[in-house]
């Protein structure tokens, strides 16, 4: 039998409203639902938000946290990130995507599209914390056709394994970026994806130094050459695309690309951060936001994402109308929704049941004349209180089931990274 | 009798260490220190950092939390904050400040430099939480010369009753700008503060249209024009500073002003972004950090503060390396310390003890290879978990007493300005 969840007196935009869940879907919203039987949630003092749909993460990147800190790009990457990365093994991946579940639950983000290494580690992980999420085989070549026939064979026999991950978890292809992987595998992956429809995550123009080496080894923008590849289209999720000019803007609406805007992460490797929201939105690109993994931006905060993003927009723009609340908070939900495929990220009968519900007894919402202001501006992720996912509650008064063993394993294991 | 307080095995800086508070002074720091009598504090899982001193905020602004959102600058202030201003009483202010000292305390702040009306109501209830600070009678003339004598005799007043304050709270000389202010009114201000010795805060150079409007009029930038009158030395706290030009920049290190950055209240009202911190630095300049009031950036979180101010440096600088953590970390407490004439912002024997303990155990700082890159970049303040100002403690277990009943008060009369 379907447990039944009744949220009552939550407040959910400018009112207060009870919620009823059923199975794993908002079967209705109103004023004085019962439902005998269902279990009882008291919304008296908190507002109903979706769940954060965190568009671009490396999940498990959670061990790594703090490991290069004031360096630069190449520094960091040469000397820190890929000699660590050649330690990883399944346990540690396992801990460090079950820490990153656990950040990103207290939180109050219910579903991400991840991309990292360890596949079914990642996916174990995952499914025991009961989030919801797109997990890729990575394609990375560095140009070695040597790799080609392994990673042909380990991506196809993934996909297959996939069919028995259960419903929460959604496979995809990842191809890292369109500069460490050869023509020949960006094909083969783009052909994969799309003859068994599914998503495809990649990186795109996150650094200026990436544009200026594809034009002079292609004559053509990152963008253009993936397009003139026939990679792009409505399934790929491209992280990134800071330093995307008209043309490639024009592309990418063009295929119905879908665009992740990593802000925390784009400003501390100092990658850029003039993102073109603006620019984007009028071309009719479905914009969402991300973390990154913690390597890069340290934590998986999609509450401080929105809020740096909103200011970082006005900063460059000169603007404080330059990212308005109300699509702000889209770009973290209902775009991420959009993007995946899923039917999440609005609170609305017959959505899937994501949703985190917010304390507003304390400062940060006193006084609470703009619920969604003192959301954004004023409070800080601890401010979520419940989180439920797929109508399972998976934190109630900020305490995840297991917590205190993720912290320990994590704390035993990290240093063989070291 | 005064009371002695004993932190035991506290992470500080890389070593677990006991902290000796004799009355108001940190008495001893070093490793198995016993003191008969003393309040025992566990510093097991904990770090020891500086309190954090809030260089530019508007206290009392709290009220003002999310009441003129997504609005420009000119819109907001005219048709927002100036008409809401005007119902202010010493009732509001009063309650204002003490939800501004609880929620500085819940996010490591023990010292503020307020900039605020209602100075009486400001200083009582600051008084009655224990913390410290700095607060102004405010100069705001705008040209109006029938104001001149209610100002002086009001000021003088305000400095005379500032005898009876107490230790914690220093009187200074508030002059809101110098576009604001008339050339009278700056020189009595500024000859006020110098003739008794007092800290003068004054904003410069917030916005370009500020600069611009200055050089039409004066033929001189704000700083150029503040220094031809004589205002600037070392006693003078100028917050903003974003629009700062070489020779303005050789003007306020020639005359040791102190610079306070507020990075979110610039940015959210898009003041611009492009604070010269290198540049302050390398001509020696003491650089500290603000929140601004929460009407224009919602909260007073330092932490936060610290995090938008290096990923914004590093960010525009386009250099990983643009902000350093000892550095940051510095902006926030010790440089405070020294713009304001008080032994705080480092933890070292002879010092006040104004001191937050960080709680480590969380995500946040798992794992943790940097606690200071994990304090910064990956946790937010809600890991503050005690804080100690002038040796009193004055939260524990995130718990400040009376809390309910600020909540409670400001709930009730917020309304009145709305």
């Amino acid at each position: 039998m379907e447990s039944n969840i009744l949220i009552k007196g939550v407040l959910l935009h400018d009112s207060k409203q009870d919620i009823l869940i059923k199975g794993n879907r908002i079967e209705k919203i109103g004023v004085d639902i019962e439902c005998s039987g269902a279990t009882l949630i008291d919304g008296k003092g908190k507002a109903a938000i979706p769940g954060f749909v965190n568009m671009h993460t490396h999940a498990a990147m959670t061990l790594m946290r703090g490991i290069g800190e004031d360096m630069t790009l190449m520094d960091w990457l040469y000397n820190k990130i890929w000699p660590t990365e050649q330690k990883l093994d399944d346990e540690l991946v396992y801990w460090g995507t079950k820490l990153a579940c656990l950040e990103m639950l207290k939180t109050g983000t219910t579903c991400f599209n991840d991309q990292y290494w360890n596949l079914d580690a990642a996916v174990k992980a995952t499914s025991e914390m009961g989030m919801r999420s797109v997990q890729p085989y990575v394609i990375l070549d560095l140009g070695d056709n040597a790799k080609w026939e392994k990673i042909k064979r380990e991506c196809t026999e993934a996909w297959e394994r996939s069919r028995e991950w259960g419903v929460l978890n959604k496979f995809s292809v990842g191809i890292h970026a369109p500069y460490s992987v050869s023509e020949h595998m960006l094909e083969w992956g783009s052909d994969f994806a799309k003859e068994r429809d599914l998503l495809l995550h990649i990186h795109i123009s996150e650094t200026e130094k990436e544009n200026l080496e594809s034009i002079e080894k292609h004559g053509l923008t990152p963008t253009a050459y993936l397009d003139e590849i026939g990679l792009l289209n409505s399934k790929v999720i491209a992280a990134h695309c800071l330093w995307i000019d008209d043309k490639d803007m024009q592309i990418l609406a063009d295929r119905n690309v879908k665009v992740v805007h990593n802000i925390n992460s784009n400003l501390k490797i100092a990658s850029g951060y003039k993102f073109r929201y603006k620019e984007f939105k009028d071309a009719g690109l479905v914009v969402t936001l991300g973390t990154d993994g913690c390597a890069s931006s340290n934590n998986l905060d999609m509450l401080e994402t929105m809020k740096t993003t909103a200011l970082v927009q006005k900063g460059w723009r000169g603007d404080p109308r330059a990212m308005p609340m109300d699509e702000l908070l889209n770009l973290a939900t209902k775009n991420g929704g959009i993007s995946l495929g899923l039917e999440i990220g609005e609170l609305k009968e017959g959505s899937l049941a994501d949703i985190s519900l917010i304390d507003m007894d304390n400062y940060a919402f006193t006084p609470n004349i703009d619920f969604y202001a003192n959301l954004i501006y004023s409070a800080n992720s601890s401010c979520v209180d419940t989180v439920i996912c797929d109508g399972k509650v998976l934190m109630q008064n900020r305490y995840v089931n297991g917590e205190e063993d993720i912290l320990w394993n994590v704390n035993k294991l990290f240093k063989k990274l070291l």
